[in-house]
């Protein structure tokens, strides 16, 4: 070993180019580079930059010269169609100052596709066989379009389709094993941990504010927060060489974000709501049943998103009309008459009606105004009845939650609803 | 008015930068840069380019000097929060060669903000009221951190926090006014048009297939597609100065799609599913009442998606075990001995169950196997049996329709089965 190989070498640096007018309008929301970024990370690049640019031959071209000069590997998707639309292969060939050549085997594989889908194919069709001379194939086993690789400048690119399913299926399966085995046996490989942490019914502003302080006691770990409605989750990652550290960092600022959020976090693995609830369920051999009016099935779709829930999970009754709240709950017409469907006193009605209709251990139930309409003054839209029968007791909360449409209120409500039930599950 | 002023000239260019390491690692999928673009574009500017760095000083203040000489205007997104690694007003400041100095209309609102919450304001917080020495602050109504405007090079940049919620509330109460008061009138104002057009029914790859020969006629039109699971998105869109030739162009796009794609397209508007059914449920006077059993509450609760959806929705029972289907729908012991629950029979007799017990016009059922277990070498993972119940026939259908994981295939089977409804509804 010399000495070279024995110090220090900084990780390779990487960038990450989207192409297509789609991305670049708004249009389509870029995830394709957040999944790269991970992916590159996790194969041990140091990934400095995205950029998108839009279907412009000219600025693609000047950016991969750019870019030619100042990453080590760079990823670019998009463009590889058969359009006129379809630039990249040209403003590679433009980029790295050589000739488009037809490739005889992307040409194969090309006719192949359109046998397999007995379509005729077009002039315009044999264009995705056009490479710059120099790069090399990646071939495409899901769509048309192949890829390919070359070098611009000092920088190794690997060109991609936009389509997110050939995109994910060609990094993984020959892009990243083509950057382990050139590139990275010689450079110092970074390790790459995060932790998400799950909040329900503190708003973002409050979660933010209460982890000032705790976050400044964080070494080496990154918070991000991100407000996936009606959750809050809270991420903790950290990147480092040593995987040890980094992990006893991420662990210290979680032990942080425990200490200072805990009665509100129901999960510590990134998980839903629905997989806690699951959880405690099966810990305590307990079953539920639902009653939904306002939240009009959400709740019942949520808890059976979970592989295995029919161990706890026995059955539902959406019961938008009264009519049915009353004939197949049991709910008392003069309950509805005196205080109205939308009542705490129908809620625990229903709650106590799907318990006892299905036999479940809990019976939970939501009556509420989801809007945008039905509201009065004493019951604006965004108001929630919830109510737990338990083998116990039954407790009931009336709130009012109001996102201003509906489908988020229906999202809060059964999150609040579910909330209650966990609360109830762990007393 | 001078010859200048008479002839055409280019739109403004306009770059998006956003910063943040849980951006560029991937942990967070930047949305912000999407909404920027499309509220620039309506602005009127061109945008040329989105780019992503982490948070680094020097990588950033690189970047703002580079682009402060390519664009005209420039949003910036992230980093003006009060921990150390918010580094975007200093990078800014370097960018420029100017000073950070504290602002005193900025720390008053930070101090506002931190009276309301009732905590105590830390010495790292009075960091967000640190801003180069030129720069104009931009109040944050809803956060704690400001914005700020000031120039680079020949781009005037406008700084944003990162958090989506207060980026777009200054976005478009403050920065797009000030761009179109300050930039706009002297230029020739770009008008932006998109048709979305949403199917059912058709792998991607077969929808891209069959756009390859319309999409040859298109004019100016650009085609997205996005394959929002299970619904295929078609976008077209298009954008130049003449607002009335962009409008013909995109329709006829649109027709060539729909003389293509006709039977498989529910909506013209971008709208989902279940709007589709509802429009026509509305249109008909018509009812529907749901049994549901594998997809366990995701039909109804997209069907309730619906504002005003009382006026046809009646009720759903969630039938998740046999004994439900049995007591509450009167499915036959008999049925679900000699097919299974999961089969076209029992669905059969769920639909009717559900019509009869609802008084609904029409009852859908589902029933089949979401996985990851229960499935068998004659009923896979992926089987579904879905039936319709109308007043003049009940029509049922098994398919095998499996994408290898739960959520997936319960959202397939409750857009199959909505698509059923669909299809006997305009029959």
């Amino acid at each position: 070993m010399t000495p070279r190989d024995n110090q220090y070498q900084a990780p390779l640096l990487a960038q990450i180019i989207s192409t297509g007018d789609e991305v670049l309008t708004g249009a389509v929301v870029d995830s394709n580079s957040a999944y790269i970024a991970s992916a590159l990370l996790d194969a041990g690049l140091h990934v400095v930059r995205h950029v998108t640019v839009g279907d412009d031959a000219v600025r693609l071209k000047d950016l991969l010269i750019e870019v030619g000069q100042q990453a080590d590997i760079t990823l670019v998707t998009g463009g590889l169609g058969p359009t006129v639309d379809d630039i990249t292969a040209a403003a590679a060939a433009d980029a790295a100052g050589v000739n488009l050549r037809e490739n005889a085997d992307a040409l194969a594989s090309i006719e192949k596709f359109f046998q397999r889908f007995k379509r005729p194919m077009n002039q315009s069709d044999g264009k995705q066989a056009l490479f710059p001379e120099n790069a090399e194939i990646l071939v495409n086993p899901v769509g048309t379009a192949p890829g390919f690789t070359m070098k611009i400048g000092k920088c190794t690119f690997f060109f991609l389709p936009g389509v997110p399913r050939e995109m994910k299926i060609m990094l993984n399966d020959t892009v990243v094993p083509l950057i382990q085995k050139n590139f990275i046996p010689q450079r110092q490989r970074l390790h790459y941990r995060e932790r998400q942490i799950s909040l329900f019914g503190l708003p973002e502003a409050a979660v933010n504010e209460q982890l000032i302080l705790p976050s400044k006691q964080f070494k080496n770990v990154k918070l991000g927060m991100l407000a996936n409605f009606p959750i809050i989750m809270v991420k903790l990652f950290a990147y480092g060489s040593d995987v040890e550290s980094i992990d006893a960092d991420v662990d210290n600022a979680s032990r942080l974000v425990h200490e200072t959020l805990g009665e509100w976090i129901f999960s510590s693995t990134g998980g839903t709501m629905e997989a806690a609830i699951g959880k405690l369920l099966e810990l305590g051999n307990k079953t539920v049943a639902v009653a939904e009016s306002c939240t009009g099935g959400r709740i019942s779709d949520m808890l059976t998103n979970t592989a295995g829930c029919s161990d706890y999970f026995l059955m539902s009754a959406v019961t938008y009309a009264n009519k049915a709240k009353m004939e197949i709950l049991g709910v008392l017409p003069e309950t509805i008459e005196a205080y109205g469907a939308v009542s705490e006193e129908t809620a625990r009605e229903m709650a106590i009606g799907i318990r006892r209709v299905s036999g479940a251990d809990y019976g939970i139930s939501t009556s509420g105004i989801a809007g945008p309409s039905g509201g009065t003054e004493e019951k604006p839209v965004g108001t929630i009845c919830v109510a737990v029968a338990g083998p116990d007791r039954v407790i009931s909360k009336r709130r009012v939650l109001s996102f201003n449409y509906r489908t988020a209120n229906k999202d809060i409500f059964a999150h609040f609803a579910l909330d209650m039930l966990r609360r109830e599950l762990i007393n």
